[in-house]
């Protein structure tokens, strides 16, 4: 483990005991990507690993956040603490204002076992899902039971935020057309457990019938539920997160949380090699002359990387 | 540059000859992120920067396809070489079977002079952006005059991807409720040039005065313009070819080409330095040992990445 500087041991510290203003600190310092941000993850990681992580993704509009509002209720009730990453896309316009309905979400922060924290994805340059990974495994250590990561859209970025979760929800609308097309190209292999939300419109039975007839063809193993649930009214809630918790057991009992751990332990350390390579190209003295002389044509990106 | 092999220097040869199988070959060769790709790419960058590369993005069933159908139907009428590499979200159940509208598209490769591929995003691990600007850069060494990047989504791949584009198309269409606010928080910054297509429907006015209201607050210099078409009957697609050739006029009238060429030389060398890091973890005979270790919660990836 690193040396930590003293403050930063006893920010550490005060995460570990779930101290509010702690966490936030911790992670506007993993959001930074400083070397103290690096630092703190050092302390923090081996005491990670507890809390329930549950990813939830699903194309624009189709009711994510309250549906994360709804879990966060029904952990609530059951007397468990909660953490909530929501990353949203932001807009240079509006510096990262809250959808909608996140808005709703952002009220249950007023409870002290309920962290929640927005992050944007705006100016991270790829450095997003480590930075996003950093905060889940801060809320981890914070003692939350049950850490959600809510993200907007389904791209790439999407993708591997919600691989960070032990649980992957993908949550489908009635009617989608062309959306659900894309769901089940990007998300179908990503899900562990899936939700039709608003399941009181119409269309909704022949959603369900094809969520259910692709997943049919997937590997042996765990067989992702289909759930349906009207997040306005809390409808299915209890059901999604009896699945959620099934999910969870069979992982346990079935080798596939030490299976999963090491796949994001290879993620967690490949994204982080990445950056640093980035860092180290960015500092080198040379830097400006190699983007000059691949801009000028003069040497290609890989000739240019090998002469930093 | 780096030194070829016999073979490898042929290939370059013939791809700068606009060879059409060389050219699908050197594209086979980059998707692979192999050493004689890298090597290709060493030897035909110096001839890159020709053509005029432009990206096409927006979400899902915005007709994306149908304009990049169009658009290569304008510019073979003006008598222009075109290439085209689609970026398709692919599933692990179909192995990356052609998304709807797309197949019309493909049917333009029997013209000699029109070169289409699509890239599956699926197992790529983060080299896909890598991988289409490699490629984009294949086509425009051989000699396309005009080279279309076409994205499907939203996420921060995409935005990657259309970032190797001179001139970017943000393809909305009337009605989209929760998705231009999508549009609005992650679009709205890279695109140049504006397009709500299927502008026959009802609401097309509303969409258009949303996006140029949004517009007014964006920075000095090009002002966007928006665009309506009608991508299945060619409606308004002369209107747009022009507005993308003026903003290349634009670009190369002002020194925002030299500008954009230099922040994507500096894009594609980061993307490097980042895929060689991930290279140089994965080679590392202690790398299984370090993800064990970071599963375990024994060690964080930071210092994992520090020991390998």
């Amino acid at each position: 483990m690193a040396m930590l500087p003293r403050e930063g041991a006893a920010l550490a510290e005060r995460v570990l005991q779930g101290d509010r203003r702690a966490v936030a600190r911790a992670i506007t310092l993993v959001e930074s990507r400083d070397p103290e941000g690096r630092a703190l993850m050092a302390a923090l990681y081996p005491r990670t690993g507890r809390a329930a992580v549950v990813g939830v993704t699903g194309p624009p509009g189709s009711g994510k956040s309250t549906l994360v509002d709804r879990l966060i209720e029904h952990h609530r009730k059951a007397g468990r603490t909660v953490g909530v990453i929501a990353v949203d896309p932001s807009s240079p316009f509006t510096g990262g204002a809250l959808l909608g309905d996140r808005v709703r979400m952002e009220k249950r922060a007023t409870d002290p076992d309920v962290f929640i924290r927005s992050m944007a994805t705006r100016g991270h340059l790829g450095g997003l899902s480590r930075a996003a990974a950093d905060a889940a495994r801060i809320l981890d250590a914070s003692s939350k039971d049950v850490v959600l990561v809510e993200t907007v859209g389904v791209g790439q970025a999407e993708v591997d935020v919600v691989r960070l979760a032990e649980t992957v929800l993908v949550v489908a609308v009635p009617g989608m057309g062309d959306e659900i097309q894309n769901i089940k190209a990007g998300l179908m292999e990503i899900g562990d457990v899936f939700v039709v939300n608003k399941a009181d419109r119409e269309g909704a039975d022949r959603t369900v019938a094809e969520l259910q007839a692709w997943l049919e063809h997937s590997a042996a193993g765990w067989s992702p539920p289909v759930v349906r649930t009207v997040a306005a009214t809390g409808q299915g809630v209890e059901e999604l997160a009896g699945e959620i918790g099934k999910h969870r057991e069979w992982l346990l009992a079935h080798g596939g949380m030490e299976a999963k751990r090491r796949q994001q332990a290879e993620a967690e350390l490949l994204d982080a090699a990445g950056e640093a390579a980035v860092r180290a190209a960015r500092a080198s003295p040379r830097y400006q002359k190699a983007v000059e002389a691949v801009a000028r044509r003069e040497a290609d990106p890989y000739t240019a990387l090998g002469e930093l």
